[in-house]
């Protein structure tokens, strides 16, 4: 496979320590040796964002979001100079540059921006002196010349809008994975590596917690019909290819993927009234709370509204929906954050009465109470009690064949919470 | 004592923990509230330079001096964000800028760059807004936006070029002492704190081994006749003056300093021929070698030749010499590493024989032999074996009255290396 013009994006487990570091220089040298002109764009070293996160919450209770993009970006600024080091130690030559130097052109939402423009001048200019160029990741610069950061998925979005403005024929998300896998094979032994996905799916399953890429860069990709790659920084496995659907298809289950780092907040007995749940949806929002998704209840006089959120937004949620609960008579409101998703995504899977049966069956059998469902087109999503995730994650993997035959035996690792 | 506008500028010792820089912000605050403008100049927090320094060592065996810049410049990013943040924590209002931001326009020598020009708009425009402006140290950018490092006494440097280019009352070099001694406390006890110095005499000072101010910095000051003033960052001590002197004195002793980073290299019986002298000076600064002093042995047909440099500047010293001295017929290079200089600083000192006789007897009298001796009007620097160091400073400070009379009983802090 000859590429003319690659974008590759590292992730900060593979970029964690120097040795580390060495290691990408050479797999970035082997690809520019076979012929390709390469733009690396980097995350910051493993642990070095939390480093940074933490010290700014030792010197402030509320760190102005301005200087925690200042503070911040000296991540990525401090990983693409050590890679550019070792290529060039290596034999190769290279030039790193900060998201402002070669001008990704943010809004000024600091702390959350979204790229409006990349210039990529002195991109162009590296790769015409045959460099690599390398680019630090999840940072921009606002027109008002103000440092900026991309938030959630910020590499990969810089890595995805780099490839897209300058036309790159491919862009690799490259990580300590083979792949996409079809369920996380930290839960599910000898889950199956997905060779090829659509954008469409690809969201879907990000969005409901598998992190190998972020959605808001497979959306880039998706809009500009740029071609994904994601595939493992050492094995030099290029496992999952997302790309344009095959169109139509008959509905297919092609992952589970669950999340456990969520919560469920109930308001109980809600009087019905004009208004009010846009008003309730709309105030969590602004408040900066983001809705994994919510749902209610049966069009009877009162009703009972549920909410799924982040582990992290769950308290200032709670004060939200206790206020307004009161606001609107409702009868109180239920907290658990004991709970987890479990979610199948492939086309066609929502409308699919055959699949639904199957993965509720699945679910109860392992003694799986699913307190809520949520679907679309692509993707159905059960919550249900956390303990229960592990098994229900396998059977789920099971019932719908998403294990590779060859690994049935391995045995999973060790799990995360 | 009201200023309008003043520069501080506080050093990495003093920034090195989150809740050091909330102590910095607190003093700055005071300062604030005393009716001042300031700006402050940061250096980067404890050892994180040298942390920044070793991960390049492990990524590279010469690390290219453009992507060292690159990398060590995310140590004052990360001090004056953190600094900001705890400004406005305690209620004040702060913005951080890079030097590139701040538009510290530099020569594009890496890692040595000089300063050419400030443009400051952003500070000047901070200031009207009436913030705290915090500027990284160290740091600027070239006229090919090539971001550069001043080299040592960087952040130094820094603050002195934008107190005068905004045309500071005074700049303000806040560290962990409370100024300028007359001897370092740390060998002798109950060193006199100089009150007033004259540029001349600091610049001497600072070059023999005196840490608290860069001589670059000071330099600049001189130039443009700007008040420098040390002080402790904690303590509020504002201990030492550093202006304009008071025209002819007699000759006085003002301080004495020392220095144990430093070889002694002899080159043995050279015979003389024109201008070979001058080759191995050039020969050894072209490849970075900064010579502390030389000095040549008297008008023989041979002499010897000998070269005092840093500690850190040794190896590669003694590969040059030990070529040059086979390509002059020498009769061979001699080495000492465990030399120390021992230097006294003052008005006239180096043409004063009643001066150079009580130093030298002081000396001997602690049986400190004497290798070599170089002079200037403003100083005489003794080079002796480094085990007689503590001894012979102690001696020296007794001799010329360098010892607070209310303090002679303080006995020294834990010697340093």
């Amino acid at each position: 496979m000859s590429v003319s013009l690659v974008v590759q994006k590292y992730g900060g487990t593979s970029l964690s320590t120097p040795a580390k570091i060495r290691r990408v220089a050479r797999s970035i040298l082997e690809r520019k040796a076979a012929g390709d002109s390469v733009v690396v764009v980097v995350s910051a070293m493993g642990n070095e964002t939390d480093r940074l996160y933490d010290m700014a919450n030792r010197v402030s209770k509320v760190p102005p979001i301005r200087e925690l993009d200042m503070l911040l970006t000296a991540g990525e600024r401090i990983s693409m100079a050590l890679l550019a080091m070792a290529v060039e130690d290596l034999g190769g030559e290279a030039i790193s540059f900060t998201g402002s130097q070669v001008g990704i052109i943010t809004d000024s939402r600091h702390t959350n921006a979204k790229i409006l423009e990349i210039k990529g001048d002195r991109i162009v200019e590296g790769l015409r002196q045959d460099k690599i160029v390398i680019v630090a990741g999840f940072q921009g610069v606002s027109r008002e010349k103000e440092v900026t950061t991309l938030g959630r998925g910020g590499s990969d979005t810089t890595a995805v809008a780099i490839a897209a403005s300058l036309g790159a024929e491919q862009c690799e998300i490259l990580t300590d994975v083979n792949g996409v896998f079809a369920a996380d094979p930290a839960l599910v032994a000898g889950a199956k590596l997905i060779r090829q996905i659509s954008y469409e799916e690809m969201i879907e399953l990000s969005s409901l917690g598998a992190g190998v890429v972020h959605p808001r860069a497979v959306e880039i990709a998706a809009r500009t019909n740029l071609k994904l790659v994601v595939g493992s920084s050492t094995s030099k496995v290029y496992g999952t290819i997302i790309q344009e659907g095959s169109g139509m298809e008959k509905p297919l289950v092609r992952a589970v993927t669950s999340d456990v780092n969520i919560g469920l907040l109930t308001m109980i007995d809600v009087p019905r009234s004009p208004g009010s749940l846009s008003q309730i949806v709309t105030t969590l929002t602004d408040r900066g709370v983001s809705l994994k998704f919510f749902f209610h209840g049966a069009g009877r006089e009162k009703c009972d509204l549920s909410f799924i959120v982040s582990d992290k937004d769950m308290k200032k949620s709670d004060e939200i929906l206790s206020a307004i609960s009161r606001r609107l008579g409702a009868k109180g409101l239920a907290r658990r954050d004991d709970v987890a998703s479990v979610s199948v995504v492939g086309p066609g899977v929502g409308s699919s009465s055959d699949i639904l049966r199957v993965l509720f069956d699945g679910l109860e059998k392992e003694g799986a109470h699913i307190e809520a469902v949520s679907t679309s087109e692509l993707k159905v999503t059960c919550v249900i009690g956390q303990e229960a995730r592990d098994r229900a994650v396998n059977a789920v993997a099971g019932a719908f064949k998403l294990l590779d035959a060859r690994k049935k035996s391995t045995s999973p690792r060790k799990k995360k919470k």
